[in-house]
């Protein structure tokens, strides 16, 4: 007999795969025994198949208000998953840090820090910026901003 | 000599007005006195002229994104103020509905009730959803969605 | 076709119904249109079919840990709901009490405050204690408890 | 037999009385019934007796730390009751104003706006401040500031 | 001359060792210096001399209480501590995975994974659940659960 | 053409760095590339131009508002920040403690303890308290404070 919520959970796996990367959620779902399986499960089903596997937004929109309300409830390492996220659904660096500034309006400074330090250890981590000393060597222009 | 925030109030100020209505933001800065003026100051310049000013992400991202950070941060008057706005940008009912069921998800059940009830009440307010007795009259196919 | 949730929400519904009486359920669907239905189904699904719906815990195990949540989370509207809940569920005065004291030592003295304002609330509503004038006449041994 | 924490209640109530103004504290516990009780003796002496009631800093920076705090919580009914209270210790206007906008910069423009329309109520009904008509008549050098 | 607080401390105390571990809080205390011990006693004074040490709640109730409240509270640190406590008043690992997906549920996706994560780290720490590879040569029936 | 907000960032700098001390400022700035240096203008901009720039209220007041609301924010990092800062400011170890205990019946808690885990490291770390083993020494009359 299939689970309670097993639609959801099917719906939610690819989608899931496809914006967080195969490899890390197939090596979650490999790695979880029974305890943590009750969690995957709950994710997979009500993040991914509910709420990201509703059409009407697109998933652009979804990767940037997750990294707008996870700043809010100040969880730092889902930050660090959803600047992977939002980098594999297409989001650039300048839209990525527009969203963290904006979020630091209404959030707070300190928030805003959390979340500036988590989304650059994942852009360096992914290359999608570069290291200080490789940037410095064309001219900043940008730095005033 | 003009405040330290003088170019970003000026910059914020039309923002705002398009956004929230120049009537409504007009009587708020009419009314606003000593007390009062000091953050109606610091909201127009910080979150108007700074986030809402860069020009990086559409407007109606933006709005989208209030709505699920002010969800997060269970600020409900300024959930309404925000649904308001996102009409004004051009947000459908089907969008806000899907923005706060997201939120839900992340935010948890409490969270997105709050959410709901204040985003309905502007609706219903502001028109962009009839009553449900005069709903009643169409046949309503999308209730089990 | 069946929604994605319609397991849950099945499983859901008399749960709730029991828990917070069928009637004020029963009036809350009746009401919902199209855009609040969306938020009914999704907590009757997840809160009540979900997390309510397992036998792990029993339901008055599950209250407290309702009023002990919503406190820290300063969710006051669904702390006076689920106070009427746990009325249902044959959680007595004396339990309530006990709880919200101990949630004030962990989420602090303003959260216990708008906590056991809710609360008195509720039970002076559904006359589970007396309005102070009726108590009076019997000898009070223990307010200095 | 005293209660465990009575030595604390004891320190607690003259310092409450004085910072809440003593004809609104008796109120609060004439009219507390046995439920509401354990709260009142729990504010009394744990906020009270316990934090207040240590001579290490002034009542004056205690004052302006719960207007902080309080507005970092979102607990408004609280930021009301602390104005009046920092009002009673001989903190200014400017005080408070400065204070609440530190704390936007810190908690956030919603928080901020939250906590802002809360104590300008109070500071009205207070008559800590002039109704904006009366305050017309003088000609408004500040609120450019 | 006791402190004022020296009642609550003293009836905290065993609670505390009970609860917590005799090892772990007779090592807290021991190297605490002047700084934390003014935190130590205030934690076994009020959480555990006042709420713990009310008798109306069994402690199984108030360990579960904890990992609820402190998801909701974000307080991971503590979710560790409780989920040690939460096995010394015997409560089972399907308790805490019952609690933790009504946390869930109530507080939202990423909270309840911060939660899951150090319970999980913790349960196999006290060798409450098998790592993975020891578990894998029963056959698993539970996982679609 | 200077930045919008040039003149709070100018206006913030000094004071951050005479704050935070000038070695950890100009070194967190020299190692900012495009993406930091974006938060880095607001932080300086706002928090220390803006809100710390304001003269209403000493610099001691300050940093004791920010060890108190970052510790309701549970914003553990920056507590530890602002507890160098309030060294720098002339405040007292009995003060910061004092706070301390103060946010703890306020916030709660597991909020005190975060808070005070993190100051206490930072206070051994810069020498305002000693390692226990040499406090030793000194007879402890203090600790049943």
């Amino acid at each position: 007999m299939p689970a309670d919520d097993e639609a959801l959970f099917k719906k939610g796996m690819p989608i899931r795969r496809e914006v967080l990367g195969a490899e890390y959620v197939d090596s979650s779902m490999a790695k979880a025994d029974d305890f943590m399986m009750s969690f995957q499960r709950a994710t997979t089903a009500w993040a991914w198949g509910w709420a990201w596997g509703d059409k009407t937004l697109p998933r652009k929109t979804r990767s940037l208000l997750n990294l707008a309300m996870l700043t809010a409830l100040g969880k730092i390492p889902e930050v660090k998953l959803h600047v992977k996220g939002a980098l594999n659904n297409g989001i650039t660096v300048e839209e990525i840090k527009a969203t963290l500034l904006h979020a630091t309006a209404y959030c707070g400074i300190p928030a805003g820090l959390d979340a500036f330090k988590a989304a650059h250890e994942v852009l360096l981590a992914e290359g999608a910026i570069q290291p200080k000393a490789a940037a410095e060597e064309k001219p900043k222009k940008k730095t005033k901003k």
